[in-house]
């Protein structure tokens, strides 16, 4: 016989199953679920359902938005003629928080990963370039994730878009804002140093 | 404007509401979620929806179960006339785990807490009474957590059983299994020594 009732055993595995919820937490969060009142259930039940059937890609940058296009890119306020590149929604969020960067996003969708079957068609590559051939842009931002396949991408890309005579630029690595050099990575060290700037 | 959809938005606020879950977590669940299939997102809300509504109180130990009375209560292989008295449906799980306790559980759903306003009455401390009163009844084994309102609960219980001639037994407090002396509180240490017994 199990420990749990059918029904709490079911509400715990399915906490379980979401990413960073290990079995301590979820069977917390399934006695919390459990006392909530019935209008709380109902509200946390609708922001699923309402994200999830609300939600859509913006067809021309292919963040999420409740619309399409989305917020950013329906602004008059962002500069169209700047697109950083990124790998993922979230990626937007992270460059949003800095409150820097008036352009506008493309949202790959993923990188190449010929070691995952991800190749160049398989990302929102070739909806970029088609962008780059149809409007007047300035510069091509390449804020890929500084990993190995972040890195193949962004070489990738810099090699088809070179044609278009469109500054493409990259984003900088080097030691965190608060970093130690004694513990920042001799990779991360090297592009530091290759990135140094005049004074 | 704010960085993210209003959905998604909302989504990220819900699960910031589950205990234990920072923003982060919450952005990372609400995106788990996004890209989760229809099939996935529909069973973990009817895991919610089920547990809700299927799950009730046992009416002889106030467990939560999916049927009345809950399968501890109606296994033939548990001895009836032994109760555990736990604070909680979850203290439940934690006796459970152990393989050692045959007996039968009563939940009492709280613990007498004057600072709180919580009184002998709104806990479920009459029906342990009218147990006794109608049963034929060896043990009461009194398993509240070991803090003040779990002791004052205890004390109380201990008070009001006494009458009906019925054995009341403590679980023993101590130093945990692989602790260490020398950073065991002084009030655990002191109930160790108290509690101790001949080899």
């Amino acid at each position: 016989m199990s420990i749990y009732s059918p029904s709490i055993e079911k509400l715990i595995e399915s906490f379980e199953k979401l990413p960073s919820i290990g079995h301590k937490t979820a069977v917390r969060l399934a006695f919390h679920m459990l006392d909530l009142n019935k209008e709380d259930t109902d509200e946390f039940i609708k922001s699923i359902i309402d994200a999830k059937t609300k939600l859509k890609y913006c067809s021309n940058c292919f963040n999420i938005s409740d619309t399409d296009p989305c917020p950013i890119c329906s602004s008059p306020k962002r500069d169209a003629s700047t697109i950083c590149v990124v790998e993922d929604v979230r990626d937007i969020m992270a460059m949003e928080r800095t409150h820097e960067f008036k352009g506008v996003y493309h949202v790959l969708h993923g990188t190449i990963s010929p070691m995952n079957g991800i190749g160049p068609d398989d990302i929102k590559i070739k909806e970029l370039v088609q962008k780059i051939g149809d409007n007047n842009i300035n510069e091509i931002i390449i804020a890929t994730n500084p990993r190995v396949e972040g890195e193949a991408t962004a070489i990738y890309l810099s090699k088809i878009l070179r044609p278009f005579g469109v500054k493409v630029t990259r984003i900088a690595h080097g030691i965190p804002v608060g970093g130690d050099l004694e513990y920042t990575d001799e990779v991360t060290l090297t592009k530091a140093l290759e990135g140094r700037r005049e004074l």
